[in-house]
């Protein structure tokens, strides 16, 4: 994309949006590393229309899982990797403008800057005509991500997925201990850690409850585990 | 609340607004602790629902903040403290269903239960009518807050507020190392942690950038800290 040109073919090919407004989607596909205003400021807003949409994709296909499988569905599917990917099938990295240094080094074709550009275009959409024009684009998007989702009764929280893993890698259970319990009796708040031994690797979680902070705490070390 | 009544003349005196469809607000307003649908799923939408509507709204203010300024002006809006201060103030836990057990302990004031319900409300509010029902209702319970919010220009970054707090204590400043760096040259992660000696406290942050990560670390030591 030079300078002069705005991404109106790109939308309309790519994405069958018709785009009112040329200079938010100039800055959704503007790298801060390049001059002029960039898609920093839109990603912050699109991050949260994504988060949204697919929240309330996620609450209509799932009428009984509960909020903590509700939040764990929505990670996957609009974390770093899962947006590049789409980003990158929709060509986005080409249609993004970047500093002479990223072009240089590829940063067309890096994770977060896809990432942040896919948020970006939905923030841009969002400002140009209203969550309700924001919608149908997502659910294409993400419609091969949204079938391919776990059936509801396999869900399972963070400590039987730590466990499964594990034990996978033929590795020792985790070991979980509290490490403070604060505030009064009915708003009590606990912080517990999550030792896996053999890894040396230890996360901490918190949580109105122990079992909820044990279960944040499962969540971190799948995270840092986990390919 | 009885399990006979819904709350909708506590939702057009309180909210001005007009339900069509009970069921939705007799869960919102239906803690875990009680029998019957709950708030759990509609506080998940509900959140998701707040963060992009304040996101919005700041992004309008502050024409000049960049993403991590929006982020962290949102999350003092948006934590548990003023969720569950903006419930109070529309008698909200008196419109809350909860159980037996939470009542006697007056689980009808606590601040998780309160914020929680807040959540929940504006889920349903936008399952019931649409995203632009619930933004003049989230726009007048945060009035206050959102007339109140920091110049724009005095907008700090995390390391510098908590070096500040840290001498306004008269503690040491921290200790910021880099614990890891992955990836290749131009996809680092940087892993680095923060630590406050003198108050034995420790944490750590990931980033795409050695300053990115020490922000985070100095974040959650703001949140470990700051009362």
């Amino acid at each position: 994309m030079t300078e002069a040109q705005w991404p109106a073919r790109w939308l309309r090919e790519q994405l069958s949006y018709e785009a009112r407004d040329p200079a938010l989607f100039r800055a959704a596909l503007t790298h801060r590393s390049a001059t002029g205003p960039n898609n920093e400021r839109l990603e912050f807003l699109g991050d949260a229309v994504l988060n949204l949409l697919i929240a309330q994709a996620l609450y209509s296909a799932y009428p009984e899982a509960d909020e903590g499988d509700l939040s764990r569905l929505r990670a996957r599917l609009v974390s770093a990797e899962p947006l590049a990917e789409i980003a990158l099938a929709i060509g986005l990295g080409e249609a993004l403008q970047l500093g002479a240094g990223e072009l240089k080094t590829g940063g067309f074709r890096r994770q977060s800057i896809l990432a942040d550009g896919l948020e970006a275009v939905c923030g841009a959409i969002y400002l140009d005509q209203g969550l309700e024009a924001v919608r149908p684009v997502v659910a294409r998007l993400f419609a091969g991500r949204l079938a391919q989702l776990p059936e509801a009764q396999t869900l399972k929280d963070a400590k039987t997925r730590l466990q499964e893993h594990l034990q996978a890698r033929g590795l020792r259970l985790p070991a979980y201990a509290v490490l403070a319990v604060q505030g009064e009796d009915h708003a009590q708040s606990f912080r517990v850690s999550c030792a896996v031994a053999e890894l040396k690797l230890t996360t901490e979680g918190e949580g109105s409850s122990r079992r909820r902070a044990e279960q944040e705490a499962a969540e971190r070390m799948l995270a840092r585990i986990e390919p």
